[in-house]
């Protein structure tokens, strides 16, 4: 079997190390706009060669698209058009909604399987690829039943055996959900390491008094503009609501701390810890 | 040497486990308004008796206050109207400036040292003491001139023999760095927390998508309001102004996506990136 890669960063690179340990004999062939992450790819052992898109969708039985969503746009319709017959692509993208109604109506639709690990960490490239980022995460397929199911077979099989839970939804679901738990917490630790820079002129200070729980709340303010600018483009209406529903509630917190009402806080803050259960049920998995 | 704790919980008693370590001869006594609390902190080795706040300070060296700080502002002015000559009294207060204003005039002012450790976690309560909590963390000392040399010097060598950094500030510089590397972190978890419980009434969905991106940036919001209320309330006009201007920032930000300005997008997160700069200096403390 031969499996392409489209982007092959930390999605791409991670998901290759892991169906490498499945089954040793799958060749992986690599395809980026960067001639340096294709050498860092080679070097790691992410993929056994680097060849143009054009050559590598060719002699594919898979071509899975993992870069920015952006260019899943503009990847995806040019990939399905030269997909050998019996062949398959699927995209790994963090929106799910523009990807499935740009192909909707394609005459080989049934040969693409839309899907989404809820898995990432904030670095990114080859280098940040490592064989445990999948296993025992959770995988989003939408809109199965537009995938033929020969394809749709390769995909599940290859994803549950790597260790993922499988898991249906529309495209509309699963961009609603992701906005809140996934869009929202990139935002805010975006606008919460924004406003400790400007602030704290001196980064010293922060250095000197920020503790853990600060590096633990904005760590995703690290991660890639490149990838995270379309996505939120993408899904700008579900992650626009988020974010007004997100700033209500910032602005009720400091009204009631203007207004000196402990009882408020207080029960502002008792009814957040109420996402202590789900938060034990995230790091159990 | 005899140490008073009041309030046996994570700082308190994270304190108490690691002054022992290196001064295994040095007496512990707890004081806590909860009897379970005390309880638990004897049969946890964390004090080796429990006596109420009276009977502690007559018999104590250095009397810790490591409550909420409302019990502070309360506890503060009494220990010192009752603490003997020679004697010390600290707080671990996550505010300064009106619990140092508060004594500013007291006659024993000399014997108080206002101190705060920059350490934590989102846990509460003896048992989620431990002793690596505090080495190898920064402490903060304010208002040092208005303290006694031995009262200084007691609890600079205590602090800095387990493994903290002293570093020295006035009350209001410390309130208004605070409220934005660490309380304004706890705000935007507490709300990121609302947001999606009030968004995901199933929170199943919650379980099923939320990657372990989303648990890291909302992890403060399981902290207990009961120390946090009155933290922010105390440290309101700081809080207030960092939350106003953090609000800014998410605003901009919804401007951008709802314009669809992918530029500017890409731009307000590629100067968010640096501070991962910040963020590796924390992680190497």
């Amino acid at each position: 079997m031969k499996i392409t890669i489209v982007g092959v960063g930390l999605l791409g690179g991670s998901f290759a190390l892991a169906v490498r340990e499945k089954y040793p004999k799958a060749r992986f062939v690599g395809v980026d706009a960067s001639p340096v992450h294709g050498k860092l790819a080679l070097a790691k052992g992410l993929v056994d060669e680097m060849k143009p898109l054009d050559e590598a969708i060719a002699v594919s039985d898979l071509v899975v698209l993992a870069t920015p969503v952006n260019i899943i746009l503009e990847l995806l319709p040019q990939v399905l058009d030269q997909l050998p017959k019996g062949a398959t692509v699927t995209d790994l993208g963090s929106t799910k909604e523009l990807i499935c109604q740009l192909v909707d109506n394609h005459p080989k639709r049934s040969q693409f399987v839309a899907i989404h690990p809820m898995a990432g960490t904030e670095n990114s490239g080859p280098g940040a690829a490592f064989r445990e980022l999948l296993p025992g995460k959770n995988l989003i397929i939408c809109d199965r039943e537009k995938s033929d199911s020969d394809s749709l077979k390769l995909v599940e099989a290859l994803f549950s055996d790597i260790g993922m839970k499988l898991f249906y939804m529309s495209p509309q679901e699963h961009d609603l959900h992701l906005a809140y738990v996934s869009h929202l917490s990139h935002i805010s630790a975006f606008a919460l390491g924004l406003t400790v820079l400007e602030k704290e002129k001196d980064e010293q200070a922060i250095f000197d008094m920020a503790s853990t729980g600060f590096s633990s709340t904005v760590r995703l303010a690290k991660s890639s503009p490149q990838m995270w600018a379309p996505i939120f483009d993408q899904n700008r209406t579900n992650v626009s609501q988020a974010l007004a529903d997100y700033i209500e509630f910032l602005q009720q917190f400091k009204a009631v701390i203007d207004d000196q009402n402990l009882q408020d806080s207080f029960e502002f803050m008792a009814k957040a810890n109420q996402i202590r259960r789900v938060l034990e049920g995230i790091d159990r998995k």
